[in-house]
Protein backbone atom coordinates (compact mmCIF):
# COMPACT_ATOMS: atom_id res chain seq x y z
CA UNK A 1 0.00 0.00 0.00
CA UNK A 2 1.08 3.86 -0.53
CA UNK A 3 3.50 2.47 -2.94
CA UNK A 4 3.89 5.01 -6.08
CA UNK A 5 4.44 4.50 -8.95
CA UNK A 6 7.51 4.31 -10.89
CA UNK A 7 6.88 5.14 -14.81
CA UNK A 8 10.16 4.28 -16.08
CA UNK A 9 9.71 0.58 -14.43
CA UNK A 10 6.41 0.14 -15.26
CA UNK A 11 7.52 1.29 -18.93
CA UNK A 12 10.32 -1.18 -19.07
CA UNK A 13 8.14 -3.98 -18.37
CA UNK A 14 6.78 -4.46 -21.65
CA UNK A 15 7.27 -3.69 -24.85
CA UNK A 16 4.00 -3.72 -27.00
CA UNK A 17 3.22 -0.46 -29.22
CA UNK A 18 -0.16 1.41 -29.09
CA UNK A 19 -1.30 -1.01 -25.85
CA UNK A 20 -2.01 1.10 -22.85
CA UNK A 21 -1.45 -0.08 -19.42
CA UNK A 22 -3.61 2.03 -16.56
CA UNK A 23 -1.21 2.38 -13.55
CA UNK A 24 -3.65 4.57 -11.20
CA UNK A 25 -7.01 5.64 -10.87
CA UNK A 26 -8.08 9.08 -10.24
CA UNK A 27 -11.87 8.64 -9.52
CA UNK A 28 -13.06 7.81 -13.01
CA UNK A 29 -10.67 7.94 -14.90
CA UNK A 30 -7.57 6.16 -15.74
CA UNK A 31 -3.82 7.06 -15.97
CA UNK A 32 -2.89 5.43 -18.02
CA UNK A 33 1.00 4.52 -19.99
CA UNK A 34 1.63 3.75 -23.52
CA UNK A 35 4.41 3.08 -25.93
CA UNK A 36 4.40 4.74 -29.24
CA UNK A 37 5.79 3.12 -32.54
CA UNK A 38 4.80 3.97 -36.19
CA UNK A 39 1.20 5.08 -37.03
CA UNK A 40 -1.78 5.07 -35.03
CA UNK A 41 -5.31 4.42 -36.57
CA UNK A 42 -7.40 7.79 -36.62
CA UNK A 43 -10.00 8.02 -34.48
CA UNK A 44 -12.42 10.88 -32.32
CA UNK A 45 -13.35 10.55 -29.13
CA UNK A 46 -16.79 11.80 -29.44
CA UNK A 47 -17.42 12.25 -25.70
CA UNK A 48 -14.23 13.08 -24.11
CA UNK A 49 -10.68 15.26 -24.00
CA UNK A 50 -7.63 13.25 -23.71
CA UNK A 51 -4.67 14.28 -22.13
CA UNK A 52 -1.20 13.26 -23.66
CA UNK A 53 1.63 13.77 -21.83
CA UNK A 54 4.88 12.63 -23.53
CA UNK A 55 7.94 11.17 -21.36
CA UNK A 56 10.55 9.91 -23.57
CA UNK A 57 10.52 10.45 -27.22
CA UNK A 58 8.79 12.50 -29.71
CA UNK A 59 4.61 12.45 -30.69
CA UNK A 60 3.16 14.00 -33.32
CA UNK A 61 -0.29 14.19 -33.06
CA UNK A 62 -1.95 14.71 -36.75
CA UNK A 63 -4.93 16.38 -36.68
CA UNK A 64 -7.01 17.42 -39.94
CA UNK A 65 -5.49 21.18 -39.77
CA UNK A 66 -2.26 20.57 -38.60
CA UNK A 67 0.56 18.69 -36.67
CA UNK A 68 1.23 18.84 -32.88
CA UNK A 69 4.92 17.24 -32.29
CA UNK A 70 5.60 16.94 -28.67
CA UNK A 71 8.73 15.43 -27.01
CA UNK A 72 9.51 14.94 -23.61
CA UNK A 73 7.93 17.21 -21.07
CA UNK A 74 5.16 18.53 -22.90
CA UNK A 75 1.68 18.16 -22.74
CA UNK A 76 -1.19 18.57 -25.37
CA UNK A 77 -5.00 17.78 -24.92
CA UNK A 78 -7.17 16.67 -27.56
CA UNK A 79 -10.59 18.04 -27.22
CA UNK A 80 -13.78 15.63 -27.30
CA UNK A 81 -14.82 14.98 -31.20
CA UNK A 82 -11.31 15.98 -32.59
CA UNK A 83 -10.29 13.59 -35.38
CA UNK A 84 -6.57 12.47 -34.20
CA UNK A 85 -3.86 10.05 -35.57
CA UNK A 86 -0.90 9.67 -33.01
CA UNK A 87 2.12 8.82 -34.72
CA UNK A 88 5.71 8.39 -33.98
CA UNK A 89 8.37 6.89 -36.68
CA UNK A 90 11.45 6.90 -33.60
CA UNK A 91 9.47 5.97 -30.74
CA UNK A 92 7.56 7.72 -28.05
CA UNK A 93 6.76 7.01 -23.98
CA UNK A 94 3.24 8.85 -23.26
CA UNK A 95 0.95 9.23 -20.14
CA UNK A 96 -2.30 9.99 -20.93
CA UNK A 97 -5.10 10.88 -18.46
CA UNK A 98 -8.48 10.14 -19.99
CA UNK A 99 -11.79 8.58 -18.89
CA UNK A 100 -11.68 4.87 -17.31
CA UNK A 101 -14.43 4.01 -19.96
CA UNK A 102 -11.97 5.63 -22.73
CA UNK A 103 -11.24 3.00 -25.60
CA UNK A 104 -7.66 4.00 -27.04
CA UNK A 105 -9.08 3.82 -30.48
CA UNK A 106 -12.16 5.88 -29.86
CA UNK A 107 -14.95 5.77 -32.66
CA UNK A 108 -12.83 3.75 -35.13
CA UNK A 109 -12.12 0.09 -33.87
CA UNK A 110 -9.99 -2.21 -35.32
CA UNK A 111 -6.82 -4.24 -35.21
CA UNK A 112 -5.34 -2.10 -32.77
CA UNK A 113 -8.25 -1.62 -30.64
CA UNK A 114 -7.36 -2.99 -27.09
CA UNK A 115 -9.00 -4.17 -23.99
CA UNK A 116 -8.18 -1.54 -20.56
CA UNK A 117 -5.55 -3.55 -18.97
CA UNK A 118 -4.78 -2.39 -15.50
CA UNK A 119 -1.36 -2.99 -13.64
CA UNK B 1 -3.60 27.70 -31.37
CA UNK B 2 -2.50 23.81 -30.94
CA UNK B 3 0.17 24.75 -28.68
CA UNK B 4 1.62 21.67 -26.54
CA UNK B 5 2.59 23.46 -23.28
CA UNK B 6 6.23 23.15 -22.11
CA UNK B 7 6.55 22.27 -19.00
CA UNK B 8 9.97 23.04 -18.15
CA UNK B 9 9.16 26.23 -19.64
CA UNK B 10 6.02 26.78 -17.44
CA UNK B 11 7.43 26.32 -14.19
CA UNK B 12 10.61 28.58 -15.24
CA UNK B 13 7.78 31.29 -15.23
CA UNK B 14 6.96 31.61 -11.70
CA UNK B 15 8.90 30.95 -8.53
CA UNK B 16 6.39 30.83 -5.96
CA UNK B 17 5.76 27.78 -3.65
CA UNK B 18 2.45 26.40 -3.29
CA UNK B 19 1.22 28.07 -6.02
CA UNK B 20 -0.46 25.99 -8.64
CA UNK B 21 -1.19 26.94 -12.05
CA UNK B 22 -3.41 25.84 -14.03
CA UNK B 23 -1.92 24.77 -17.80
CA UNK B 24 -5.01 22.55 -19.66
CA UNK B 25 -8.20 21.80 -18.59
CA UNK B 26 -9.43 18.00 -19.51
CA UNK B 27 -12.82 18.16 -19.40
CA UNK B 28 -13.83 19.45 -16.21
CA UNK B 29 -10.01 18.68 -14.70
CA UNK B 30 -7.40 20.73 -14.48
CA UNK B 31 -4.11 19.75 -15.31
CA UNK B 32 -1.69 22.09 -12.62
CA UNK B 33 1.96 22.46 -12.39
CA UNK B 34 3.17 23.61 -8.56
CA UNK B 35 6.62 24.03 -7.20
CA UNK B 36 6.96 22.15 -3.91
CA UNK B 37 9.06 24.42 -1.14
CA UNK B 38 8.79 23.34 2.24
CA UNK B 39 5.68 21.94 4.11
CA UNK B 40 2.30 22.58 3.20
CA UNK B 41 -0.95 22.61 5.08
CA UNK B 42 -1.98 18.98 6.39
CA UNK B 43 -5.54 18.76 4.64
CA UNK B 44 -8.23 16.76 2.91
CA UNK B 45 -10.38 16.78 -0.49
CA UNK B 46 -13.31 15.11 0.99
CA UNK B 47 -14.90 14.79 -2.78
CA UNK B 48 -12.44 14.19 -4.83
CA UNK B 49 -8.79 12.14 -5.22
CA UNK B 50 -5.69 13.93 -6.35
CA UNK B 51 -2.72 13.29 -8.59
CA UNK B 52 0.58 13.57 -7.90
CA UNK B 53 3.42 13.47 -10.74
CA UNK B 54 6.61 14.62 -9.70
CA UNK B 55 9.25 16.47 -12.68
CA UNK B 56 12.11 17.40 -10.71
CA UNK B 57 12.82 17.13 -6.90
CA UNK B 58 11.81 15.38 -4.28
CA UNK B 59 8.15 15.64 -2.99
CA UNK B 60 7.01 13.70 0.34
CA UNK B 61 3.58 13.26 1.07
CA UNK B 62 2.71 12.49 4.62
CA UNK B 63 -0.12 10.36 5.38
CA UNK B 64 -1.50 9.21 8.63
CA UNK B 65 -0.28 5.98 8.55
CA UNK B 66 2.99 6.48 6.17
CA UNK B 67 5.32 9.02 4.72
CA UNK B 68 5.02 8.65 0.45
CA UNK B 69 8.03 9.82 -1.11
CA UNK B 70 8.79 10.27 -5.14
CA UNK B 71 10.94 11.57 -7.49
CA UNK B 72 10.87 12.03 -10.85
CA UNK B 73 8.89 9.99 -12.79
CA UNK B 74 6.89 8.88 -10.29
CA UNK B 75 3.56 9.16 -9.39
CA UNK B 76 0.82 8.27 -6.33
CA UNK B 77 -2.90 9.29 -5.98
CA UNK B 78 -3.95 10.39 -2.82
CA UNK B 79 -7.40 9.15 -2.16
CA UNK B 80 -10.43 11.62 -1.63
CA UNK B 81 -10.97 12.39 2.24
CA UNK B 82 -7.38 11.03 3.24
CA UNK B 83 -5.67 13.78 4.59
CA UNK B 84 -1.86 14.27 3.76
CA UNK B 85 0.47 17.21 4.08
CA UNK B 86 2.87 17.58 1.22
CA UNK B 87 6.10 18.75 1.93
CA UNK B 88 9.53 19.00 -0.19
CA UNK B 89 12.50 20.52 2.15
CA UNK B 90 15.01 20.50 -1.45
CA UNK B 91 11.81 21.82 -3.67
CA UNK B 92 10.26 19.86 -6.35
CA UNK B 93 7.93 20.29 -9.73
CA UNK B 94 5.09 18.71 -9.53
CA UNK B 95 2.28 18.11 -11.87
CA UNK B 96 -1.14 17.60 -10.97
CA UNK B 97 -4.46 16.02 -12.13
CA UNK B 98 -7.87 17.15 -10.14
CA UNK B 99 -11.19 18.58 -11.08
CA UNK B 100 -10.89 22.70 -11.63
CA UNK B 101 -13.12 23.49 -8.68
CA UNK B 102 -10.54 21.65 -6.39
CA UNK B 103 -8.72 24.36 -3.84
CA UNK B 104 -5.25 23.53 -3.07
CA UNK B 105 -6.31 23.17 0.74
CA UNK B 106 -9.19 21.53 0.69
CA UNK B 107 -10.86 21.57 3.72
CA UNK B 108 -8.41 23.66 5.49
CA UNK B 109 -8.30 27.03 4.80
CA UNK B 110 -5.26 29.60 5.47
CA UNK B 111 -2.37 31.42 4.50
CA UNK B 112 -1.61 28.87 1.75
CA UNK B 113 -4.86 29.19 0.19
CA UNK B 114 -4.67 30.05 -3.89
CA UNK B 115 -7.50 30.59 -6.26
CA UNK B 116 -7.42 28.88 -9.57
CA UNK B 117 -5.03 30.43 -11.58
CA UNK B 118 -5.27 29.29 -15.16
CA UNK B 119 -2.30 30.46 -17.86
Amino acid sequence: MHEPVDLAATLASFDEAWSPRTVAVLNDYDVRVVKARGEFTKHRHPDTDELFVVLTGSLTIRLDDADVTLGPGRLYVVPRGVEHQPISPDGAEVLLVEPSTTVNTGDTPGGLTTERQVI
